[in-house]
């Protein structure tokens, strides 16, 4: 009840505003996230390059960083935009995708988050697992390229023990998603396997995450109802799809009608 | 009647001929443009590297130049194709995305568009107004990122003075759109809202563009009739979709079933 | 017979192993391949940057280097990660995309494929014939942008002088798609126009000949399996759907249901 209408007043809020979502993200997804932040009302941007990126951030609702496919050129254009919205007060949303995959991933984490924590760090087990054992905190686990390799529930603890260290919310997407603020655990249990079939849907979560915090001043909050909608649009996409091509689709018309 | 004879006339030949559209684009919308220009009929290629960039241009119908996640390395490309296509008397047209919204969009479209004029600008009505500030022509604005934070009709000003100013055909997209070719102001009326909540699709209007002005030698002929063809097939995928996701898939079918 | 056999028998190999395919790909189709190697049951990943590149391939099951959008950045990426896949012996499938249309990739094709031949090489016909008159084999024939001027059969003497020279698998799509290894020609039959109206189909079969040989060892069965596969889903989806936009939708869907 009470979660349906924070979900509800947020999402009001973001078709009302339509806040402007900055994201430097990877060349997988970018069309997905895009789709996605349209498809629920907010208004996206793309632009990494260093000469550009902190005047972006600075005009945005949120900054959305994300590691996909990271090359030194666009990580420094990462470090502009995180530092200037940090400064500005403007929440950010950072996904260590492939995280524990690559040496050079792990480095880039650590400086990263290191000098600009984040407001939300949303990754899958492995990947929050990794970022944690970066700074000594938990085991490290190798990453399989992007898919994770531990179960989201494997990752609380590392969660909780990062979530402190950033003083950040940290999100561990899986078949339950955790919400975790320092002591605090939140859960969602929305979403359907499906989700894992199509590229770029933690993605679009830590997108979404962005437009939520842009509205929601409390990042804990924004993160559950970010990662609510995902699971609810994932099922009501799933009942109406054959397979992950047409359930693509139906995912952004279910973002599109949603009513809480 | 003489209106929908031109464009089924242009339609054939993009069909018949498949011209080939080189296109330096950004990389949220790559994959839609291919698309687009491949259900039409067209051609395209996407390269922007300097090694290659003049040398691809000089194989094209048209050149489309798209600055949405500009960095130097891809502006280099983006001036030499420029440069080569317009020395080569290849039509270009120029869609200065998100100009208003940071110094350096501001600094490129300068530096670019008076370089080497091209023969059609498109863009929404921010996007028009800031280029044609950036040349002391009218009132500059700030736009929100890549979405238009003015109308169409309040920019068509701005667009004839870009348009004189230029030599080239300036497009203003928007509820109306306007193609603007010194004092000639023609009008489309052809659309539907639900093209502002898919990302890209004014990029794919100024890749259309580029494929009418392959087969069209009179630039604001070519513009308005991919206008035109835009909005009739955007009218036909909003009747047969349910959201932005349906609606995608029911614009690249009704550009590939378009009969005049 | 003995065909679906093999197909049937890698398709479960895939869903159960789940490979990690590695793909340094161009920014037109990253999408789609990473879709289409999911909906499969594959595990796709995409990192390009020198950083990482080489300890990418190190953990993937296949490396597949697709040259749609090269620039020298990227170049550098595919040629650590080609070594190091070859060194360890992991199956490597090279996408020549646009050979012949500029000097710049022909001149890149020469360079790679001299220093760490391919498991296996893909092309449409006159990408084919580029690549083997780069090495002397065969007449030049000048590509158009992306898309071949020269139908499959007209490839296959050249594939045949190539797949010698490079001691590798050579497929050439087409109406008809021919896997030449050595002396040895296999087509097929199954496919169809469609496949042709929509970006990255022939970058996706690559995609997924690096699923197949990842699972087996023998390239060229896995290549015809792979082919077989693109297809009977193109088949399957061109009779589900009513143009270029559902025809994509169809066929991802065509291949999360795949039963052989």
């Amino acid at each position: 009840m009470e979660r349906n209408e924070s979900l509800r007043r947020d999402v009001a809020a973001i078709r009302e505003r339509s806040p402007l979502v900055h994201n430097i993200t990877n060349f997988v997804v970018m069309n997905n996230t895009a789709n996605a932040l349209l498809a629920l009302g907010a208004s996206p941007v793309m632009a990494h390059a260093r000469e550009e990126a902190a005047d972006m951030a600075r005009l945005a609702g949120a900054l959305v960083v994300n590691l996909g496919t990271l090359s030194p050129q666009w990580v420094e254009g990462m470090e502009l935009a995180m530092r200037t919205a940090r400064e500005a007060g403007i929440p950010v949303v950072y996904d260590p995708v492939g995280a524990g995959a690559t040496p050079y991933r792990d480095e880039v984490n650590a400086k990263l988050l290191r000098e600009a924590p984040p407001a939300i760090v949303r990754g899958n087990g492995s990947e929050i697992m990794a970022v944690a054992a970066g700074f000594g905190l938990g085991t490290a686990v190798r990453t399989k390229g992007v898919d994770s390799t531990a179960g989201s529930d494997a990752a609380v603890e590392a969660a909780a023990a990062l979530s402190e260290f950033l003083k950040a919310v940290v999100v561990v997407s899986g078949p339950t998603d955790y919400v975790v603020h320092g002591n605090e655990v939140m859960e969602n249990g929305y979403g359907t396997p499906m989700m894992t079939r199509v590229t770029g849907m933690g993605c679009t979560a830590s997108a979404l995450c962005g437009a939520f915090a842009a509205v929601n001043g409390d990042p804990a909050e924004a993160a559950l109802n970010a990662m609510a909608l995902m699971g609810i649009c994932g099922e009501r996409a799933a009942a109406a799809s054959a397979g992950p091509g047409s359930f693509q689709t139906a995912f952004l018309d279910a973002l599109y009608a949603f009513e809480a």
